[in-house]
């Protein structure tokens, strides 16, 4: 694989090759402390989910304001950041490929590392192969809180599965998975938050289904950045899984508050950097970000810090920017706030973190494509 | 970077890891064979375009069948296949950013390179570039021929620029990149052919004017996977630059013949390769491909040879399959067309080759993520 680094440390912002990711480390940090701050007044535990940002870097970062571990949602991108020096691990989905039950149970030797179930079956795979490697695997019962995923359904169906996983010689019950993933993104506050009650009082039955069999949950796990607070303030969920916070996106920034003012809890820290490449039109300008440097699953990027401007279609390669005012100039660089962060991440190879206009970290997407 | 691949040679199919990229070997070869025959009865040149296969074991499959080279989109696209061993390259694009100028005019001096341009000053910079490596830059003319993004205006814009370059010491002027990228998956026949004959029309307009000012077109280049038996009838094209017709991808898939049936010209031969990873529920299915696996810009993927399920919806890591009979089985595997194929190949780092259900090549995708 070639190293393609679109800058290195000390590069001047404007002289940054494109298309790439830019992280404002400034408001990374700030949206870093607060959300420490929050899981700390609150008295929970957070564990960072790393599918956002799939680098071991950052993983370092959350982990050193107190984050007692990751969640991934794949064995490779587990195995990267174990590589990449974490040793408490949560692959927060199901793992049914023999071969990738077998790299899990193999990372269980040298780390803490726990997964979901939602099959008996399954169940029974992981134990041979935790037994195998003379390991011992976490298991969390995954209910279906509202998303309509994976998951059993919440309450009596739960029981019989943490019952199998208590019993087996080589897995260790370890609580619950229910994270309401239909909900994060819900623009209305009102029906934002009735999902997470509805999931909460799921949470809240089979819990205590579980301990009228004295199946104790240590960690009754969900909540993103669309509803930590819910979550986080339940008095059930006592670890949040909260990803996106660090970086914020196009979407979620549409989501609405109790007043109805947009979500501020965090700000834009992430970027993606574009050079505008033909400027042969006065009333548009084609960049140099298209579909191969973002997903538009949910909507295209937003020019930031522009009104004058609109990211308005993406092709294989370009990006069409309208341009009424004939403002934007041939090489001109623009800041591009991605529609969905994590998928977009997914795609680059580096982030180049800015501060003060220069660049002072380059921090490879150490799990990126790590999709097994 | 981990080395994550899927497979290895000699895997049955069913013992894949997933999700991941398949390519049917048996379709993907016809596939090749067919352009070629076409190119090879047309009296044309086909410059395949590697942006679609980012991968050198690819290239050199359409070189060994004829290809003069091939065409990328970027810079550090072209250089992959370089290092993989292609040394006839166009990157039919602009090129802007002052650095990635001279990392293409460093490669001119291992490789004929030729690029596009539509801005004078841009050509200056490309000249400064070359001069300074020694090396010769090889440029066409990019007019837009309808598709509203790269590209002066046809006709008398193009000659100035066409002037300019074939007047610079360390430039040759190679002709004119006339690609019509809105007209390749227009569904509609007529509208289609449409879009093209209008193209085929201020092409022959551009080329009379330079020929006046006694420029001569050595390449007259486009066309795509959609459009290419008009471009490549229309007696002025000279060099198709097909990229999707190896794989083929749903909404290709979608387009509509002269007779009002799906063009058949090529085959589904890559696939994204999926795993029913939970199955909680009577009526749908949880698969592990979602947007990390594919671009759904055009849609979603479209399950392969089953007309009871429907891929229905993807989330980050997950694809939810409606399964209205309930017949599918945790772990079953799935073949799916993916909505789009060329930013759907750009997530994934390796191709799985198979042929009689075992792997018998496994190519990685050589210029993956390669966006400068």
């Amino acid at each position: 694989m070639l190293s393609n680094t679109p800058a290195t440390i000390g590069t001047r912002i404007e002289d940054i090759d494109t298309p790439c990711l830019l992280i404002d480390l400034d408001a990374y940090e700030r949206n870093l402390d607060r959300m420490a701050g929050f899981v700390n007044e609150q008295g929970l535990r957070h564990r960072a989910h790393a599918k956002t940002h799939k680098s071991a870097d950052i993983a370092h970062d959350q982990l050193a304001r107190g984050a007692v571990g990751v969640c991934c949602q794949k064995v490779s991108e587990a195995e990267a950041l174990l590589h990449g020096g974490v040793r408490d691990l949560l692959v927060s989905n199901e793992v049914v490929n023999p071969h990738m039950i077998e790299r899990l149970a193999a990372m269980a030797t040298q780390a803490r590392v726990l997964v979901c179930a939602d099959d008996a079956n399954n169940i029974d795979d992981l134990e041979a192969a935790a037994a195998r490697y003379g390991a011992t695997l976490e298991v969390l019962v995954e209910i279906d809180v509202g998303a309509g995923r994976c998951g059993v359904a919440p309450g009596a169906p739960a029981v019989p599965l943490a019952q199998k996983i208590d019993a087996a010689a080589h897995l260790r019950f370890a609580g619950l998975q229910a994270y309401q993933g239909k909900a994060q993104h819900v623009h209305d506050y009102h029906e934002r938050k009735g999902k997470i009650d509805k999931a909460v009082a799921m949470v809240r039955d089979t819990v205590d289904r579980l301990a009228d069999k004295g199946l104790r949950c240590d960690i009754i796990g969900g909540a993103g950045t669309g509803t930590y607070a819910f979550e986080g303030t339940s008095g059930i969920y006592n670890e949040l899984q909260c990803g996106s916070y660090i970086f914020m996106d196009a979407d979620y920034q549409r989501i609405a508050m109790d007043d109805g003012r947009l979500i501020d809890d965090f700000e834009n820290s992430l970027f993606l950097y574009t050079t505008v490449m033909s400027k042969t039109k006065a009333e548009k300008a084609i960049c140099d970000a298209g579909l191969k440097a973002q997903s538009v699953d949910s909507g295209p990027a937003v020019v930031f810090g522009r009104d004058d401007i609109e990211y308005v279609g993406a092709s294989d390669e370009h990006g069409v920017i309208s341009d009424p005012n004939n403002a934007l100039k041939l090489g001109e660089k623009l800041k591009l706030v991605p529609g969905h962060c994590d998928p977009t991440v997914n795609i680059h190879d580096w982030y180049v973190g800015v501060r003060d206009g220069v660049v002072e970290r380059v921090l490879p997407v150490t799990a990126r494509g790590m999709c097994l």
